[in-house]
């Protein structure tokens, strides 16, 4: 499995702007561990990671993924005290801008003069918290959001985090909402042009994507809590695959979800056993991910503990 | 080639809100045609299709398109006198907005007080123009938006706008920017469920989407003026695919690109020659699209004065 995954790195077209994303992230962390005796700080990844079919990229494979998963569950976190590195998709749904309409600037803004802007008041609770409330986590050091397209994007990233969280040790975690693609096209067996058209049908053959769950939690970043989730269409599948997941990978709680209840209920599935969280069905602003988050850092806590004895 | 796409619109999963969208254009339509002796209406294609690879779609496959193109020449055509239907891939860029920044809310707005936002003056212009130029354009009926994602919904949607537009006859044109997919999985053939992943490679067989190019002029609107786009990454074959595409779908011109240089120039190949148009360089603001609407507007209205002779 290590040579799979080194291949995969090496083979993999060079991440831009590394320099300049990890001078950002160890200010971020430097930042949160000192402060206060050191806050816990979790990176959430969110949204669908796209897989190239061409070198000069005209066509690839994407993972559906809209991103509030890791929005809400974001918001949450900040709101326990966490910093968070939102790992995100590039054009996903942004923490604290959830309840924006799908075409904001149409919808929520009237100019009333040349200069003087004004929020219809229908919309204004949604703009204050996607503006205030957003700056806020950035300006309180509470929130780094780092934007990916392809899975190659995604892994280096994800690496480069591990790496720099590893003094962090316990009060580090990893909670991976992103839907990371299973199959992809290695870079150096890729055509280096657009496929073209209008010969018949077309064969793909995609290589399994190393996954790198199991050396994220050997090496990367050994003493981090770490979640990871699992998503099936089928619901018979589900259970099993995701108790399936927490063995093989030995992380410490599988989120396991189902696509078309994903957002009233989730199940995390962990040695101690599965439980079910729901969506507070008499409370319409609420969300599955606000009972979630309160087991996740209540468990989080309890490895804090177990690991300083 | 007529059945291949009967069969593919008859095994294409239902476009939802079928009724709601042909209202709209119906309206949109009439209010143009009678306005001012009738007004020339484009339907502009913007960003990429996407092809599922399972029903309960969790992975699919998606052409590379920011939108740019379709939303730039929506904004000139508006400029033209022209009123536009706007075909887009949801999540892709609009017209007027093209100058926001990518993370809009955390860098365009500030609240001075609980209610009272204001815009930065550096991204003033940018929030204005997103605003009152897009609000003027739709509430003057000049703009009309309709978004897609699949292959499915964007051939099904450019099938009743053009049978919507037959009676605009010659003063209708299509403006096929938007960058549709070649290949897809039929969808009787496509599994169910999500794909299985952690059993090997896997393989992927595409069928081809049949070209509605040709029945789009031959049937669906045949007095429609109709510009295509040809997208290539290698500029060597570029020439000959739009010529040969010019010839095979009696489109009256196709809009040859090149992916690395489309920002800069394009070629607009038609039967009385190739015009290179490029973007003017000396004034920073300006896009190519400015050169290529004033182009296809001129060639339009030529058009439109043959047909009446």
């Amino acid at each position: 499995m290590e040579d799979e995954i080194s291949s995969f790195f090496e083979s993999s077209p060079p991440q831009k702007n590394m320099e300049e994303i990890l001078e950002n992230l160890n200010e971020f962390i430097k930042l949160n561990s000192s402060s206060q005796g050191g806050r816990r700080i979790v990176c959430v990844t969110s949204g669908g990671t796209t897989v190239p079919l061409e070198q000069r990229c005209v066509r690839y494979i994407d993972n559906f993924s809209s991103g509030n998963r890791g929005a809400a569950s974001t918001e949450n976190f900040v709101k326990a005290g966490y910093a968070v590195i939102f790992l995100y998709r590039r054009g996903t749904c942004q923490p604290y801008c959830r309840s924006l309409p799908d075409d904001p600037f149409l919808e929520c803004f009237e100019f009333s003069d040349k200069t003087n802007i004004q929020v219809h008041t229908s919309h204004l609770e949604a703009v204050k918290m996607a503006v205030m409330d957003q700056q806020t986590a950035v300006a309180e050091g509470s929130l780094l959001k780092l934007p990916f397209s392809t899975i190659y994007e995604y892994l280096q990233m994800l690496r480069l985090i591990a790496e720099a969280l590893k003094d962090v040790g316990p009060c580090s975690m990893f909670y991976l909402a992103a839907a990371v693609s299973d199959f992809y096209v290695p870079w150096k067996s890729m055509t280096e042009h657009k496929i073209e058209s209008g010969s018949g049908p077309l064969d793909i053959r995609l290589a399994q994507v190393p996954k790198m769950l199991s050396v994220l939690r050997s090496n990367w970043a050994p003493k981090a809590f770490c979640i990871s989730f699992k998503l099936e269409t089928d619901s018979k599948i589900l259970m099993e695959k995701a108790t399936k997941a927490l063995r093989k990978y030995k992380v410490h709680a599988v989120v396991a979800n189902e696509l078309s209840t994903r957002k009233e209920e989730v199940v995390v599935v962990s040695s101690s056993g599965n439980v079910v969280v729901r969506r507070e069905c008499d409370k319409p602003e609420s969300f599955v991910e606000d009972n979630l988050i309160r087991l996740i850092v209540d468990r989080h806590s309890t490895y804090i503990k177990e690991s300083h004895n």
